[in-house]
C-alpha cells in the first residue's frame, strides 16, 4: 500500500493493483474540487508564443485580487509543489514544520524537524492552514506570534478567505504564503500556484524561475477563473453543502469526520487499512497514511451519485 | 531598446513602444518554429486530475525515443529555463560558459565566467549546440574532450539529430543535456523541456521538482508530438527550405546570414540598431543584442507572405 500513502492520485497504479471491477474509478484520494471551474471550450490559449510578460502580470493581478494581497507581493509558480521546494533555497535554515501535515513540508529544508509553534523558536516555520490531512485550522493571530520566518501553505484556504494571511504580507514582515490554483478550482492538471512574500523574497523566486514560469494555459485559465466571482461564491456554498452530506453518510457508518476543509475529510478508525482495501476493490480510491494506520482521508464526492456509491460501498463492504 | 535585448518575445511591449501601424505584428524575435505541430482540437487534456505518474513516464519515453536517449536518463521539466537554473544546485561549481550564448547560461551558477573549451579546465562547462544567437555548431567529439562536467543546451538541435549527444549520456559520464520542446515543435506556450543525465543527477532534479513537474497538456501534447515521425521529418525539410529562402532575401539586401540553425539567422551590420527600429516601425520584431550592437537575430518567417513582408520592409525601410 506504499504507493498510496505517499501522495494522493495514482489511479493508474490502483487499477493495476485492484482491477477495474466497479469502474469507472472514483478518485477520493486527493483534495481536489470534483466540480471544477468550467474551462470554456473556446477559451483562447496561445500555445505558440512564449507567454508574454503582460499576460503573467495580469494573472498575478487577478490572483492577488482573489487572495486580498498586493500584486507586487505575488509571484506565479508552475505548481505550488515546485515553489515549496524552491523555498528551501530562498529562506534561511534551520527550519521546523508542523506535523503531521503535507509530506513535502518536511522535504523543503535539509535537516528540518517537526515542531509546534512553541518549540519552533526563531526557526523558519512551515505550517498549513487549513492543515492537510486533518483539516485543522489556525486562527490568523495565533500564527503571527512566531518570531522567525513563517511559511503558511494556504493550499486549502480558498473556501474560507477569513483564514488567509495573504493581506498581511508586507516588506516588513517575515511572512511567506503559498496558494494553490488547482485544488479549489478543481484543475490540478494545469500546475499553477503562487507565492506571496516580501518583495525581496519574490525577487529571489523570480530569479530561480526565469522569464516564463507558467504556461499559456495557466495564464488564460487562471485569469478567467480568478475573475469569476459568481462561480467562486457558488462553489464555496456548494462545497459546504456537499461536505455536510458526506459527514452525514460517514456518521451513519460510525465514522466521525475530522476537519473543516470541505475538500476532504479525515476519519480515524482501527479499520482504516481494511476500509481502504474494501473501497479500492469497489474502485473507490482513498488516501491512507503510513505514519498513522488508523487514518483515512476521503476527498469530496462531486455528485449525489458518487456519494451514493460511497454509501453503498461502506454498507456492503 | 533594453527590453528587447534581454530575451526574445515581448510583442506587447513592442506594440506599446512602436504602435500598431502595420499590424498584425510579425514576431521574428525568437527562434520558435512559426509552423507549430498542429494540436488536434479534440486532443483530450485532463485538466482536473493531478498528472498521473504513468502519463509522465510515457512522456519521458516518447521524448527519449526522439532524443535517441535511454528513458531512465530523461526527466521532464516545466520549461528548460527552470531546469537550467536548477542545474546550478545540482552540479558542482565553479562553472564556465561559452560566450556569447543564451543569456541564462551565465546565471545558472554564482561566479560563473565566460571561457573557451581550452580555458574551462575541470570546471563545469555550459555550451549550447547549436549555439544561440550565432548558430555555430560544435562537432560532438570536440565537446567530449572536456574534463569537468559538461552541460550542453541542445534547445535548437531537433532539426539535426546528428548534432546531439543525448545518446552518449550514461551513469559513467559527466554529461548533462537540456532539450526544449517548444522551439522545434513551435509550442513555447506549453513550457516543456527535458534534462538528460546520469541517474544520480536525474534523481536530484526529480527531488527539486516534486511529484508533478509538468502539466496535463504537456503530457498529452508532448507524447503525441514526439511520436509524430511524419510531421518531424517534413518539418525538418520545411525548415531547411524556408531558411534558405530567408538567406536569399537577406543576401539581396546585403546582409550575410550566419549560422546553420534553420530557426533563426544572425546578421552582422553597422546598421543593426537602425535596422531593428526600421523593422519595428513596420511591426516586425527582431532581436538586438546589448553586448554587440552590430548584431541582429531574425527568426524564421513562417510563410511566403511573411517573408515577402520582411523583404518589403528591408526594401522600403
Amino acid at each position: 500500500m506504499t504507493r498510496w500513502t505517499w501522495h494522493g492520485g495514482g489511479i493508474a497504479a490502483a487499477r493495476t493493483h485492484f482491477g477495474d471491477g466497479d469502474a469507472p474509478w472514483l478518485d477520493l484520494s486527493t483534495g481536489i474540487n470534483p466540480n471544477p471551474w468550467p474551462v470554456p471550450a473556446d477559451l483562447a490559449i496561445d500555445w505558440q508564443a512564449l507567454p508574454d510578460e503582460s499576460g503573467l502580470a495580469a494573472l498575478e493581478r487577478a490572483a492577488a485580487d482573489h487572495f486580498g494581497a498586493d500584486p507586487q507581493h505575488v509571484c506565479a509558480l508552475p505548481g505550488t509543489e515546485i515553489g515549496l521546494r524552491l523555498a528551501g533555497d530562498v529562506l534561511p535554515a534551520p527550519a521546523a514544520y508542523f506535523a503531521p501535515s503535507y509530506r513535502t513540508h518536511g522535504d523543503m529544508f535539509g535537516g528540518a524537524r517537526p515542531a509546534t509553534l512553541a518549540e519552533a523558536g526563531d526557526d523558519t516555520l512551515i505550517v498549513a492552514n487549513p492543515n492537510n490531512p486533518d483539516g485543522t485550522t489556525h486562527a490568523r493571530e495565533s500564527l503571527l506570534v512566531h518570531r522567525g520566518w513563517l511559511v503558511i501553505d494556504e493550499a486549502f484556504a480558498d473556501h474560507a478567505p477569513e483564514l488567509s494571511l495573504a493581506g498581511a504580507v508586507s516588506d516588513e514582515r517575515r511572512l511567506v504564503i503559498f496558494r494553490s490554483f488547482g485544488k479549489f478550482f478543481g484543475l490540478a492538471g494545469l500546475r499553477l500556484g503562487f507565492v506571496i512574500g516580501p518583495r525581496a523574497v519574490i525577487a529571489k523566486f523570480r530569479a530561480r524561475l526565469g522569464a516564463w514560469p507558467v504556461s499559456a494555459a495557466s495564464i488564460a485559465i487562471g485569469i478567467a477563473a480568478y475573475r469569476d466571482a459568481a462561480w467562486i461564491a457558488s462553489s464555496r456554498a456548494d462545497l459546504r453543502r456537499r461536505a455536510a452530506a458526506l459527514d452525514a453518510v460517514l456518521a451513519r457508518h460510525g465514522l466521525a469526520a475530522r476537519g473543516c476543509c470541505p475538500l476532504f475529510r479525515l476519519v480515524e478508525t482501527d479499520q482504516a487499512e481494511a476500509l481502504f482495501e474494501r473501497l479500492a476493490r469497489r474502485a473507490i480510491l482513498t488516501r491512507p497514511f503510513d505514519y498513522d494506520p488508523r487514518w483515512l482521508r476521503l476527498g469530496l464526492p462531486g455528485s449525489e451519485a458518487d456519494l451514493a456509491r460511497l454509501d453503498t460501498a461502506l454498507t456492503l463492504g
